[in-house]
């Protein structure tokens, strides 16, 4: 049976390409707020829905209401798919989650060819949006299409949500997750989504994400700032609180400070140890690539562990100082620094909000300074991390077997993606990151693409995706 | 003879104030570099050639050639006017430095009145230009007159220098300074300046300014900036190692810890610290105009030495970090941090130069980062000391006394004021900076003005100073 369908997948190849290149023409930018992009993500989303009816779906487009921009204005939010294909109380049901707003993209940013027309050179298919993450929902959709096609039954309930305001941050996507928990979501088993990469020439498998906790760290003297002629000397300087502060953070080996921080950080396992020495990652590429001298860890193990279960803080900058080119003598009376701290499994942010709070108190009163402090958390995230043993990783490292002939990456990524941990926290179901696009795929950048192998590939993975899950349910 | 010059500047008072309103008229403003402004500071330099040609002065404006603007574009340069009065081999030489170019200003910028019309509410004269430096200017030039007007010789033969740039940095200044040294300034004995502040409600005699030496530390991992969740725990992150190195440089109570940068200051001696006992400012209504909650010090003699004769570090902010409001996730990758050193007697650039890279380096080392380190002086200016036993002092004291009937204040200036330390390394004469502002004139701001009787008894303060340094030299 699965062979039918990866023969049908391969045949009509073209014609999956086909679909997504009429997707990519359409300049679904949600990340600049001009009412033309708006209409071209209504329209987006008005493709989309024909598609999934035209396959048998039951579609909604939800309406979200108004999004009121800093200026004043407003602009429609585009509405929010919810689609249910099959609802066999004898099948699991599985819910994807995608996106069809894309980033901002001109061709005088660099690109090689037009980003809103699709082009294939060498088996690389150009466009903006191919990867991230037009070319993931259609290859879940051609799954659908390629049982369809073969009358073949579909051996899992399907649910849609798709959303066209991802790069602008998933505006009201947690409110209607929260609307439809009881409703929609009530039969959902599993949760997947298609929406990062793989992090070398083997396909992966996602299970967390670090979370994130951000804060500024304000040091106020007075409202109007200083020459340094006229006043440098005696007074305390609030940069100079500032950067003693920041200093106090972090070692020059990349060591929190922070007293206790590392306390609820997750034991390291012997299974999860044993994850990172199977994954395939060239680090002389990967260094070379990253145009890094030196990074602060020479294994791949290492490296890996700090980028994924283990918390690292970075200091963004400082506000309110002098901060453009050339020689100006102020004394910056109101500085406000920032710097977050990625979190991993098991941190908490309110306990991490109360050490960094107490921590930089601390330091700050030992320096006797009569600025004022104020320290704020204006983020906070919790990290994301799914339980590997749950049925929808058994099934989908043996479909990624079947496709691609080899064990996945069992991966995390270093940054927060919220969207898993709403799912997990409102839902309360097993979530899933399955990526299908390759490390080289430039979501975001200039010259984006999806490879032809990993979206044909990743079509027949869905599809055998189905039938592995459903045999765990028999 | 004395008298009767005093009763001539108080009886033509108005006469004199009618001619400042029509100086302040001339919108002279250097600093926004347009056409017709730059038209307005001739036909000021013009106004004042004549107005010495009129007092018999030999007057030369000399052309100084085009400036240059950032953007390609040129605009003239205002000649630097050179006049001479007099020139008995038997009597001293002094020389006047001026300027009667002017700050921006706008009514809508908050002026009460119109910025270059002179309106005089309650004995004070508002206008741009009125204490700085236009006023003082004219009060110099008001006792030639009451001299020429009552027929009496002046007992000192008089040179002007008079710039149109100096708010713009004195561009050409020191070029011309050099090329005149054997000529023009070849016969001056002393040069005195009146463009500064009393800093209480006693007049005030200034001999010294602090030097400044600016620098830029620039940590660098590559050109492109990385994301916090993609990178952060990996890397030797350039704003760590920044805030590292510029908390390395001053303690919280002021003191700066590059080692040896206090071997050169000059030790303080009983004369001088008397001095800060005699001087007249209240401590309580400083600190409350000052709107600091608290300095690093208490007693105003402390506070006076910190600003005058210790050198200080300001740390002034922080180029390619992020500046601006809201959270972003960023880590930079190439940083520059700037700060600087107000110097003072006999600290010396190139060894303050050499102290503040040894320590950084150090400290930079210590951190065994694999970032990329480079410190640039931008900036070096010496600090400027007069002995205020030269003569010129001791006769503007006696003058001040005769006028004011008290002793000045003796004070220095904690900002750099290259001309003074230009002349004196030039020309190499004793250079004295006497105020006739008061503290409160607010040079630079809205509603600058120029107090009716610092002006008139500021005239009558040159006019005596004449007869003092001559009746020095006789």
């Amino acid at each position: 049976m699965l062979e039918n369908i990866f023969q049908y997948i391969d045949l009509h190849q073209n014609e999956f390409i086909q679909l997504l290149k009429e997707w990519v023409a359409i300049e679904s930018d949600s990340v600049q707020p001009l009412p033309h992009f708006r209409q071209e993500i209504f329209k987006m989303m008005d493709i989309a829905a024909d598609k999934l009816r035209h396959l048998g779906a039951s579609v909604d487009l939800i309406e979200m209401g108004p999004q009121q921009l800093p200026d004043g204005q407003t602009l429609p939010i585009p509405p929010i798919l919810l689609a249910e294909l099959g609802n066999d109380p004898k099948k699991p049901t599985v819910c994807f989650y995608g996106h069809l707003d894309v980033q901002p993209a001109k061709k005088e940013d660099g690109w090689n060819t037009d980003p809103f027309t699709l082009v294939e050179v060498d088996g690389k298919l150009y466009g903006r949006g191919t990867s991230d993450n037009k070319g993931p929902v259609l290859a879940w959709i051609n799954a659908v299409v390629a049982f369809k096609a073969l009358n073949q039954d579909i051996p899992v309930n399907i649910k849609f949500i798709i959303e066209g305001m991802e790069e602008a941050g998933s505006i009201s996507l947690d409110e209607l997750v929260r609307r439809e928990k009881d409703r929609f979501f009530s039969s959902v088993d599993y949760i997947v989504m298609s929406d990062n990469l793989w992090i070398s020439k083997k396909p992966a498998l996602t299970y967390g994400t670090r979370g994130n906790i951000y804060f500024t760290v304000e040091v106020k003297c007075r409202d109007q700032d200083f020459h340094s002629g006229t006043f440098g000397g005696i007074l305390n300087e609030p940069m100079a609180d500032l950067v003693s502060l920041l200093g106090s953070l972090v070692d020059s080996s990349g060591h929190i400070l922070i007293p206790g921080i590392y306390d609820n950080v997750a034991p390291l396992s012997e299974e999860e140890k044993k994850m990172y020495e199977t994954i395939d990652l060239n680090l002389e590429e990967y260094q070379n690539s990253s145009q890094v001298e030196k990074f602060l860890f020479d294994t791949k193990e290492e490296i890996l562990m700090h980028l994924w279960r283990y918390p690292s803080l970075s200091i963004h900058g400082i506000e309110g100082a002098f901060d453009e080119p050339g020689a100006k003598t102020v004394i910056p009376a109101q500085v406000t620094g920032k710097f977050s701290i990625r979190l991993v499994p098991h941190m908490n942010i309110s306990v991490v909000e109360t050490q960094v709070k107490k921590h930089l108190e601390d330091i700050f009163s030992q320096r006797n300074s009569s600025n004022k402090l104020k320290i704020t958390m204006i983020l906070g995230v919790h990290p994301w991390i799914a339980n590997i043993h749950d049925l929808q990783y058994v099934a989908a490292r043996r479909a990624i077997k079947t496709v691609f002939g080899v064990d996945p990456d069992m991966i995390r990524d270093g940054s927060t993606i919220p969207i898993a941990k709403t799912f997990q926290d409102i839902i309360q179901k097993s979530v899933m990151m399955l990526p299908l696009g390759a490390v080289d795929d430039g979501e975001h950048s200039q010259n984006e693409k999806i490879n032809r192998y990993n979206y044909i590939e990743g079509s027949k993975l869905f599809a055998a995706f189905f039938l592995e899950i459903a045999k765990m349910h028999s």
